[in-house]
Parts: C-alpha cells; structure tokens; sequence
C-alpha cells in the first residue's frame, strides 16, 4: 500500500474508532483492553489496528435452564464442532465467539472444561464488561450433581501446566505458574550457565510441542502463502551456526530499582539472577527467510519488521535490518548447550536475538512474518517499554514510546566470599558479571569499597564467546582486604562505547521497572555469604 | 602472515625491544616516546610494532665551527638534496636523519629554516634525549650579523600556520595555532550547524591542498601497490550518498567534568560546544575500497582494520566492519552543508565515520591503508582512551585500553532564555542538545528544575536526518516557570539501547579528561543570560 493511502487508512480507522468508542462506551471497553492485552494469535498480527470487533449474537436460541453433565460438556471440547466452557456454574457455547475473541484460538484451550484457570493467567478478562459479553452466550448450567460444595470439582478441570517440566530445585522461583525462576547467584559464575538453571521467564505454561508434529510458517508480507518447515528441515537444510549469547529479562534488578528509588514498580521482583549465558545453535534465520522468498539483499522498502510467534500465544517483533545483518547472528536455536532445547527454553526451536532484550527470543516459535510495522501485541506495544521517572500509566504516551530491543551497560555482584590473601590476612573475593546489549563488549569493571568515593577495577575473567560480536556476559572477580562490616561495596561496568552505568535507580525509575541498572551496591555485614546480595 | 607467525614475530620483537631498552636507556627513551607521540606518516603505518630505529651518523664530516647565512640555510629547504633546520642559532643538515625520524618526513615542514615553531606544536621534542640526538647533525651556526638578539628573526621564519584560513569570530577559540575553537552555544539551536560556525579541532597546522593536485592511495594489505584516485575520480566515479551526521569532539564537556569532579584533567577545557552536525556527501568508502581491489563481501580474514592518513600528518583507523556495513554509511565526504568542504573540515576530502568519535572522521584524507592491526598512530594508542577514575598516566595499561570508536549518550543545555508563557507569567524556556554514538537514536531528554529530585520530558524538535541510522544529534527545548535563582536545572538524554548518562562526572573522571557525559547541571542565576552555561 502507497504511503499515503496508509495514512489515510489509518485517519479513517482513528475516526471509526473514536464514533464507536463514543457510541459504545462499555462495550468498546472491554474490546479495547482485551485486544491490547491479549496478544494475537494466527492470522491476526495487526489487531490494534483494527475496528473493534462485535460479537454476533449465536442463532440458536437455547434454554439458559438447561443443565449439562460434566461428561457431555467435556465432549465440546477444542476439537469439537460447538466448544463450550464453564464459568462457575454455566455453561456457554463459544461457537460463535472464536472468530470474534481478540486473543484468538487461544480460547480453545479451555473448550470443555472451566476457563477459571485461563482467567487467572489472563487476569484482564476479570472485569464486569467481559462478563457481559460471556453472557450472551450462555446456554445453560452444570447439573449440580456434578458439583462439590457448588463447584466444579477441581480433578476434573484440565491443569493448563500439567505439561510444565519438573525443575531445578535450586531455581529461585517467584513465581511457579506461569513459572517465573532466578539462576541462583551462585550458579552465574561460570561463563555458561547449565541449562536446568538458566533463568526461566514465562507468560504462559509450557506448551507441548512434538518434534515430529513441530511445523513453523514464514509468510513473507501480508497476505502471502507462507512456507512451512519441519524440524528436520531447519536442521538438514541450512548451515548450522554457534553463538554463545546472554539473555537477560528486562525486569532484572527490578528489586534493586524498587529499594534504590524507594519507589514500587509493576513487574516480578527479580534481584540480580534473571540473566543467564549459554551456547546457541542453529541456522541463521536470514538464511531460512532467503529460503522461504524474501530478497535478502534488497528486501521490499516497506517490509520493515519480524514478528515471532511461540506456540503459548506471545508474540513480538524485531527490526528486519537486524536478521538481515549476517554479523548479528539472529538464529532459529534448535540447541542450547550442545542438546536438544529444553522444554522451559523453547523446545523445540526458539528465537535467538542476541544482544537484545531477552523478550524478543521468541520460545516455541511456530510462525514467523515479515511485516510493514511492528507487532501490535501487549509484549511489543505495553510490556517493555521504558518510560520517565515522573511517566505513570494512566497518562504515558504508548505509542510514542519506543519498545525496547538493545539493551544497556549492566553489571551486578553475584558472591561475596571469604579468602585469605597471599598474607595470610581476612580479604573477601567479590564476584560477579558485566554486559552490554547491541554487542557492545564490556571494557571495564570498577569496584569501589567506599560506597562510590573511590574505584580500582576487577579482573576480567577469560571466556570464549561465539559470534560476530560481544553477545555475552564477562564474568568478574575482585579480591581486596575485608572492609569493616557496614561498609557497600560497590559495582559498575564501562562498555565498548564508554556508557557507563548511572549511580543511581532514582532518576532511572519508571512504573514498570525495566532496565534496571544502576550501580550494584551490597552492604557487607559482619557475616560474609552469599544470601545477603 | 599466519596468526602464529605473526605472534612469534611479536615475541621476537618485544624481546629484541626489550633488550635493546637495557641497553640504550637514554637513547631508547627518546625514539619509545617519539614514535609513540608522532604518527607516521607515508609507508610507516606499523611504528610501534618495528624495533627502534637507530640514527646513522651522517658520512661528510663539517666543521661545526662554520656559519652559514639565512639565505643560504633557506636554499636546503623540503625540496633541496640536503635539508638543514635551524634550532637556536644552531645549523644541522638532517638529511641522513629523515628516513630514521619517527614521525616520518613530516620534518622536512621545518627545512630551510627554524624547528622551533614545529617543536611548539610536537612539544614532546623539548627534552634532553631528542636533543642529543639532534647534535649528532651539527653542521654550524647562523651568521651571528643574520641574528636579531641573538636570535633567527621573526621574520624569516615561516609560519606553519600561514595558510590557515579566517575564521568567524564568534567562534570561540580555546587554541589559536593549532586552531581549537568552540561553537558559540547559540549557534547549536539550528539541526545543521553553519559551516563557518562548525566547532574547530585541529591537532596541527591546516594543510594547504589543491583541488587538482589532490590524490588519494589505498592499499589493501601490507606491501598492496595501492591505486591512486583524483577528487574527480571521487566525485564522478561513484555513487554519491548524502547524511546528515553530528561529530563530536571526546573532550566535548571536559570542562563539566573537571568542575563537576573537582580534579583536573590533560587536554583543552571544552565546554559544550565542541559538537555540531552537518550534511555530508560524497562516495560509500566501501564502494571506493571495492574499486580498489578489496573483496568487499568476503574480505581476507587477517585484514580487519582501515586506517586513514591526513595530510596534516594525523591518522588513526576503524574496524573494517563499521566501514564495508553499507547501514553504516562510512563516506569519503567531498560536501559539507552542500558546498565543497571548507579548509578548516578536511578540503577537499575527509573521512566521515559516522556514530564514532570524531577524532576518526580524518580530514585532508590522502592514503588509506587496510591492515591487520589497528594503527599505532598517538591518536589510536593514546590519546582517545578512556580509565577509571583512578587509573593515572603514569602507571596505566595502554595496550589494553580500547580506543574510543562509539560513544555514550549525551546531552547539554545550551541555551535559557526568559520568556512569557501563554498566563503571561515569567517563565523560562531552556533549549539543548542530545546525542549518541553507534546510531542510536535519542529517545527521551529529561528535565529537572530541583537538582534532579524530580524529572519531566523535555520537547524533542522535529528534524530531517539522512542516512541509514540516527547519527545526527537530537535538539530539545523546555518551557517551565522560572525557577527561583541558585536553582539548578539538569538535563540528562536516553538513546534507543536505554543507556542513561550517569548522575556524576567523579566517578567517570579520566586523566584525559575524554567522554564527560554526566548530567549537565547549570545554576539559574538572577539574570538568565546563555553566558552562564
């Protein structure tokens, strides 16, 4: 489409959108927060993009007196033709809704069963304006025989994370469904982080995906065909590449920020272990899209961005310059520290963005598109974005927010250990990691034992990364006499191009406490361990 | 040279330097520090990795007892068989010492008449050690009834500086000869900074360069012949590419870091105006090398830096890969503002590297060499460094120090004036700039009137950038209510990566005084005036 008849598509969908907003307040409500909110699944990459959609009122008309065995409504499940679920005590037919539902097929997942579970992951349909519409399709009641105690007994409601994998005990979980684990600080310091207790980061639950079943899309613009590959096919078909890159959440440190700043934000309180390393392989993904019809080397102006759909419904996007670059080394990771991904990791194929926020390493990718604009998805559009310290929620300009991809200078400290020095005197060895997004490698890591007055610098830890530039972590040591208990140490880090870390969380601080990274400071008690980082 | 020839060949060489180092303390001081601070210039770009050079003692022995006219000393000039310098009223015929002199015939500017001025500006010649070698090449005095006081007069010494063009006087000048001059602050409103009002730094004298005698070499790789282009090669031969991109000097803002660190630093005081931006057009330096020779898509693996030779003498040089990404928009600048590129910005040709420190956007560019190693020119190896805020010259890592290429973000107020608001009430409307290297792009400028306790969003112009990534600088202006006087205003920028500038110049403080990139803080005193920043 010409730029200007795309500006004025979307006048026209601005002013349709804002007559209906004004017509339909409630309803439009519900609509508008579901669609920001529920990232679009299959064929629905530009949801915010479009009107609202209405739901059409089911035909057949059906006695909301009727009540239903569990059995029966179990059979209208998602491979049924009329899917039903039950809220409560009702029963509803969702037939009609499916195509309506912004969150797309995800829906299905509940077909003949309770949606409670869903709910409690997708919070935002807890609200009086998606009850409404619920309402319309209810056909009926659960036969209260079914019932305990005037609820669908908990055994036969479908867990959504029964297939989540057993853990590393060790993990420092903050949350267990979705699962939302740390690395524990001891395990960061060896330059590849073991699998079983790389940081997990879910939205979702696990989604079980079969290596043989495995199918991923590439559609190439709107509106294309699409190629679809096997596993077998990205493993045989194209030049396998390794590549050791850090991932790291956009919400570490958060709880630093929080206690820095004295100020709360949203968002999982991760400390300093929501970042892990590890060795990825696959092939490129320039490569497979070249396969698939994109003119890599002169791509059409107007295709601009890569969205990654996973399996569990996330989705996001990434500038297409960036898979383009061969020096970039964007991959479709099929390995990760030489095995097979692990289920939490992605299994089986996982998009690997190294040098951005982790984010946009799409897990269990099963579709991805060449588009005109970015994802409109709540992860791309709301969930990491970095606002001013005085930006709030309710009056933070979206749009013009720019979503984060590159990430910048980090460190943290991982250990705090007792030693004798050559002397034979007290002396502590500090620990701990420095990285940089975009590639950018860490040049320099300064310690201070005096809460920032003065600084020597650590020793930089020999690794042996893989790939075109910095992708990951260094790993750092320091070891100095014991300071007197009560004393910070602490950390900041200088990369490649000589950003440093700012001092301190306060001006850094937005709502949603992303990219947190201020100097790391640790009072050293009169106890040395590890427990009080 | 394969990689373990080539370390072998360093051993062999820091043994052999080392053992020469024991034995000729003295003589060996004075060529470390000369080839170290002078850049070769013409076939020398590997100084530093060559065994000092010893002297020969020049064959034809002349009574040191001779005196020679002025005239006749001026007959031995860069051009004659046998060119002599003057120091003091002594005579010496340097001819057997050019192919030894570290900086290369670079000396042969002083021939036919006094070093003196030259030594002024190379001041690492005024020690005992290069004087001594200097006598070695007595041949006499001047004629004392040539002398004024003593002295070869004024008059009859040539000024290297006598081509160097008139400037505008509301430049402000920190060094005259060389030149160093500041943008006047009010003149970094406007997106494209006027030419005549483009900050100045120079390290010498300005080359006097015609337009059609001007060649320029490449080699690619040691020992490469070279191909040797005119500037109607450049401009007729070539796609011409036009961006428009900031350069910005690593001392900009030193003078904040030594005030706002209370420790002093080397190198001259800049204050904010050491940055300005420009149109630049001229070929792709990828196209240029491709035409030269060099396999542009798969370049020998050993071959990873370019490094330019200036007419002045200075070079540096860049990784290969900032300059063969054609994203990353690497000119051979023949423009500026849309004119032929003024004497002061590199006529007829400089190098522009846009996203890096300007220190590699070589002016009066002439040879272009592609090399293993970076260059070992001063301005790679020394000067443009950054430390720790503890680290001192003297004890330093200088080899393990990386060069500055991308920088941090950045930001300045460069103006405040007073204003009515819409109420007709006093206010203030504060204006700046912000930028940072790599391309990426300003994303936020944050204002606060309290010291930085609390933040609000400055305005972001609007501007016309050309070229493939940010590398233009983005200007600000803020409207408030006129702070009470002594309040300090502070602006601090956020780039695309969300690297934030660090709240204090202390613990960024460098001992070259490089990369000040702090919050700028200005006090609002009783009279607002633009004077005071």
């Amino acid at each position: 489409m010409p730029k200007g008849e795309k500006l004025l598509a979307k006048q026209i969908y601005a002013w349709g959108f804002r007559a209906i907003k004004s017509l339909l307040p409630g309803l439009f409500a519900a609509f508008a927060v579901s669609a920001a909110v529920i990232a679009p699944a299959g064929n629905k990459p530009h949801l915010l993009a479009e009107a609202p959609i209405e739901p059409r009122v089911h035909e057949e008309v059906i006695s909301t007196k009727k009540v239903f065995k569990l059995d029966e409504i179990r059979e209208h499940g998602p491979d049924s033709d009329r899917p039903w679920i039950i809220k409560g005590n009702k029963v509803y037919d969702i037939t009609e809704w499916i195509e309506c539902h912004p969150g797309g097929k995800v829906i299905l997942r509940a077909a003949g069963s309770a949606v409670e579970p869903y709910w409690d992951i997708f919070s935002i349909h807890k609200k009086e304006d998606v009850y409404r519409i619920l309402e319309q399709y209810l056909i009926g009641h659960v036969d209260p025989s079914d019932l305990v105690d005037g609820e669908v007994p908990k055994s036969s409601i479908e867990d959504p994370f029964a297939n989540d994998p057993a853990r590393d005990p060790s993990l420092v979980t903050l949350t267990d469904r979705p699962c939302n684990a740390e690395s524990p600080l001891s395990e960061l310091t060896s330059f590849i982080t073991k699998t079983a207790v790389f940081y997990v980061r879910h939205h979702f639950w696990v989604p079980s995906v079969g290596k043989d079943s495995y199918k991923m899309t590439i559609d190439i613009g709107d509106g294309s065909d699409g190629k679809t590959y096997t596993l077998d096919d990205l493993r045989s078909k194209f030049p396998q590449h390794t590549i050791t890159a850090t991932l790291q959440c956009s919400g570490n440190r958060r709880a630093h920020m929080n206690e820095g700043s004295g100020r709360d934000t949203s968002g999982l309180k991760w400390g300093a272990g929501a970042i892990s390393n590890a060795e990825w392989r696959g092939p490129l993904l320039r490569d497979v899209l070249k396969d698939a019809g994109l003119d890599i080397a002169r791509p059409p102006e107007e295709l601009q961005h890569v969205e990654f759909f996973g399996e569990d419904t996330y989705s996001t996007s990434v500038p297409l310059d960036k898979v383009l670059d061969p020096r970039q080394d964007v991959l479709l990771a099929c390995e990760m520290n030489r095995e097979v991904i692990s289920p939490d990791h992605g299994y089986p194929v996982r998009v690997l963005v190294p040098g951005s926020t982790a984010a946009r390493s799409v897990k269990w990718v099963n579709r991805i598109s060449i588009l005109e604009e970015e994802s409109q998805s709540q992860w791309q559009q709301r969930d990491y974005k970095g606002f001013g310290p005085n930006e709030m929620r309710e009056t933070v300009d979206w749009d013009n927010a720019p979503c984060i991809q590159d990430t910048p200078v980090q460190s943290a400290i991982t250990g705090i250990r007792s030693d004798k020095d050559t002397d034979g005197l007290n002396s502590i060895v500090l620990e701990g990691y420095a990285f940089s997004g975009g590639g950018r490698k860490v040049v320099r890591v300064d310690i201070s034992l005096d809460n920032g007055q003065t600084w020597s610098q650590a020793k930089l830890m020999p690794d042996i990364p893989k790939g075109h530039k910095a992708w990951s972590w260094s790993l750092w040591t320091y070891q100095c006499p014991r300071p007197p208990a009560g004393s910070y140490v602490v950390v900041k880090a200088v990369d490649e191009a000589y950003n440093s870390q700012p001092d301190s969380h306060g001006p850094i601080w937005n709502f949603r406490g992303v990219l947190a990274n201020a100097w790391h400071r640790v009072r050293i008690d009169s106890i040395i361990q590890n427990d009080n980082i």
